[in-house]
């Protein structure tokens, strides 16, 4: 019963069928009939315009989508616990080309307007300091909390009132919009670019990069090219997203993780760290109840000395994680 | 009847027999076991110690290999038609930062220790002028040309005597390899790195890069990470990899195509404008013909106006080729 | 008597004058009053707008100019033989982060709207190869041939039409701009930015970049800053401009070394490579020749097995050029 | 009377003497006769093999330093309020190609063999994180205070241990050196590069970095040229550094400076918030005594809220500076 990470998951057997049914010659890299099929199943998708490319990576989609809007001299700032800042072995610095992250705070990896304010009134000397090109939040947060629409606002006004580009690392899209309960758009927000992620939610490795200015996907071609990010058989990534939304399945997905993640945070109850608000909990624990569960057959990461990270996946059984809720509250 | 880029070939049976197999979770990343016998794999193949790491994307691969041999202030001699230097939208600018193409001349797309040398010698001034750091050549050549062993042998000598790093794009490297009727190992020649392709030649979005310095191997996987090329399921680029190189099925599909390319450059013949080395051609024909054969149902690409380029691939049929072979014969 | 370089010749009185005038504390970097005056003192001699800044070599100023024209992903035009491509150490693949140099053919190291037109007629293929942002041309040329206005027009208006950046490197613009015997604005043409030189015309170490677009000016400070080439005394830099500017000494020294060039061209004759239109000049000469005029001391470099480069800066002695023309003239 | 800053200073009349001296042709860039002494005289100096090159600011000496020791993938371990962090523009990460600066704590922004470690432990992840190649220190550090030689060995001890390059940032380090009265050598401790600051003690522009391994001064001067950094008259920038090496005027230059820090810290007293360690002062004062300083004549630099920062240089007089104590203890 591995919990580890939604990485780790299976591959969905619809997604397998669009795989296979991609298998038929078309145009190379990105001019096949499916991977044309994007930017109007988003726009579809977000109730208004909008232009969408796919990536192999959750990284590679943050940092083309990123390069769109900093340029080399500027900077973005992120939460010091963004994944971008501590996860993509400094794959922004190559992307932006040495531009840097400028780190903000904030309760559970979240940023507040209040908090990005903070960072911008810090950057007072002419051309001595990295000036602000962006900022970039992660829906759900590194700790797995959603930003409700209204705080996506508040961040919103602030990017337009300062002149800053606003990016939105969705690796975990699904589970917030689906905890949410609200329509993608209300959980995108204002953002002028989503990383939009599959991988983590039933993809062999897609994810999509959805830019609400059509101009800058223009831009971010260029960029993954160059980058090597361009597959010369582009049509199975795009199958993977499609066959994702198709039917809202991403959104069947994301629920079913999260109920799942529920049924966990159930039996941890004081033991949370975090309210449970996707598919991600921190749950305290000493080692010696860590050695407990996994003695119960129960795989996870230890997050730090004082708590673990515990993970449900699309393909999570649901027996399985009220089984893991019963054995925490047994601890 | 496509005869418009191996890019655009179907994934074999048995590649997608291992993907099936490989759903099931594992270790993140590179961690799994598919992608932990990958050295073990390459260097039976090679009969010589290596390490090797996966890639989604040709472009990746080969920006990823020289990486490990050419500092942002130096150079890589290649090819003026090579891939590298032509169709990669400046990807070894971007992952080298800066470093430049030194480019040398050769019949077929092929360099020389001679004209290796002769840019060498080019290259005077001190720091006023880019030194370079490492060799790319491209087996089988951008126009199907195969490198051989005592060629290999000429350009490899070179390298050592100036300190150069030697990297081979092997996008095509199993058409050279079925060509020559060498091992592997003679087919790679003293390289360094090698770009082993497997995407043109029945995987999906897989293929190798194999360093003869397992030390570079290293290096590579943080260039990897960093350039958002670390898959988190990389079980299922390692799952191709294996697959094709269970059995020598990589050699037998190379063969197949270069079987296919062979009929067609038997009706060719004196249109041909290289030897027929690999499963590219590139035919003299004018527009009048192209439109005759396009109206018989071939498809390809234009090279340029007095020649196509033809390429066939693992499942082209040989009737298909055949077929073709003899219509330009009777144009 | 040395021939070497305008590199290698004296600061003139009335810069030394200059800077020891500036040796007053004033506020740091560009803050300083004459630093400050430069937008205004180029906009007077150009009749437009304009926002110039210092730089402390022609590479840097180069550099800096072009990086507010090209991204990252893009290209610039210019001439196999020029600066940038061949005595810069790649510094342009450094400052616009691994943007390519599109290499063009013309005779004298001259670019036209011709050469110019043939490598935008070369790149077709999307996203696969790099489109030219910006074209740069060297007024004087590296052959020391100066561009007339009407040729500047035809550039000017080829750029405009493709969208394209125009830089021009004034490494010897004083020597192109005292030839043509026009004014300042006709010898720039509609370029979008200027490296204009005066460290090899008097100066210690400053050259200006002047940007008729002033928002390119601000663009580039954060450049300059982030290169290492804000100086902290910018005083001194602004200085040594101002009084090479002043009463047109830059213009009146030009002028000199290109009569000093004149002499040794009249003796040179039919030896010239190329016609003298400035201060550099490139005459036939084989190793004997060579030899004699060293031993009757004068000191210039090889060029090529072929010829020699002369260089007469503005304190060549007349009677040392006239001095070098005879002895040409005896070989 | 103004106390802004050291690089408000004037240039010493040494300076201008050796500059005006260098006034005769030369070889160009640096093959002139004084740069080539600089290994020699800063090997005299240090006591030790070194190879030393110029650079015209202190941003530039730092980054070429840096890019000898830090990979493109790899991370500077440096204090959170570092220079190199904070006032640099992000130049660090445009020459070390978006390298990740890892900030670390300390009073005084000192750095110690703990806080580092504290940086170093907290890096776990594999790939995923960013390790660090190199510490970079400064020496005086940015609140003016100077490392003793016992701290300097644990330092180089732990970078050592780790296999880390280590950099001093020595925009001061004359001051540094002044204060510790201790060797040169001693002051630099077993660091591997040192960015030897002049501009803020005498000179116009012109910085030395000190490299202990001369092989890494070679590849700086590849990253200079490529920096735009070669100035084409290097002669005056190793004009300037040899004059204040001479007799050790630096020496006596930054004891002067110090001596006139410490008659202001004398009248400073409690207000000090940092001790007395070079030429720079930090000291608590509201709004109204700001004022009432001003209106005396004094000139300063506001550092926040509730303090100012007060800057001696070579050529501020004592009884100015005396001045300056007194009217601050009477505030």
């Amino acid at each position: 019963m591995q919990f580890l990470s939604d990485n780790a998951a299976r591959v969905h057997p619809q997604v397998w069928e669009a795989l296979r049914a991609a298998d038929d010659p078309d145009k190379p890299y990105d001019g096949d009939a499916l991977s044309q099929r994007l930017d109007d199943v988003f726009a579809g998708l977000f109730g208004r315009e909008c232009a969408a490319i796919w990536a192999g990576t959750g990284t590679a989609a943050n940092c083309l989508a990123l390069a769109t809007m900093v340029e080399p001299h500027g900077g973005v700032i992120c939460h010091r616990e963004s994944h971008i800042e501590m996860d993509e072995c400094g794959a922004p610095g190559f992307y932006l080309h040495g531009a840097k992250l400028l780190l903000a705070d904030g309760a559970g990896a979240k940023l507040s307007a209040e908090s990005i304010g903070a960072v911008l009134a810090g950057i007072t000397r002419d051309v001595h300091q990295v000036h602000a090109h962006a900022i970039s939040i992660t829906q759900a947060s590194e700790y797995g909390l959603a930003y409700a629409p209204a705080e996506l606002d508040a961040i919103g006004a602030l990017a337009r009132e300062h002149g800053l580009g606003l990016h939105m690392d969705g690796a975990r899209f699904a589970n917030a919009a689906a905890f949410l309960a609200c329509t993608p758009a209300e959980a995108a927000g204002t953002v002028d670019a989503l990383s939009f992620g599959f991988t983590k939610n039933g993809a062999m490795d897609a994810d999509a990069i959805v830019f609400f200015d059509p101009a800058k996907a223009d831009l971010a071609r260029w960029r993954r090219k160059r980058a090597g990010h361009l597959h010369s058989k582009g049509r199975f990534l795009a199958a993977q997203i499609l066959a994702l939304l198709e039917g809202d399945l991403w959104l069947e997905l994301a629920r079913h993780a999260n109920a799942a993640a529920a049924e966990i945070a159930a039996g941890a109850g004081e033991r949370l760290i975090h309210p449970a608000q996707s598919n991600e909990l921190f749950v305290a624990m000493d080692a010696q109840e860590r050695a407990s569960l996994r003695e119960q057959g129960f795989a996870f990461y230890d997050w730090d000395e004082a708590s673990v990270r515990l993970v449900a996946s699309w393909d999570t059984r649901m027996e399985d994680a009220a089984a893991l809720g019963k054995a925490i509250a047994s601890l």
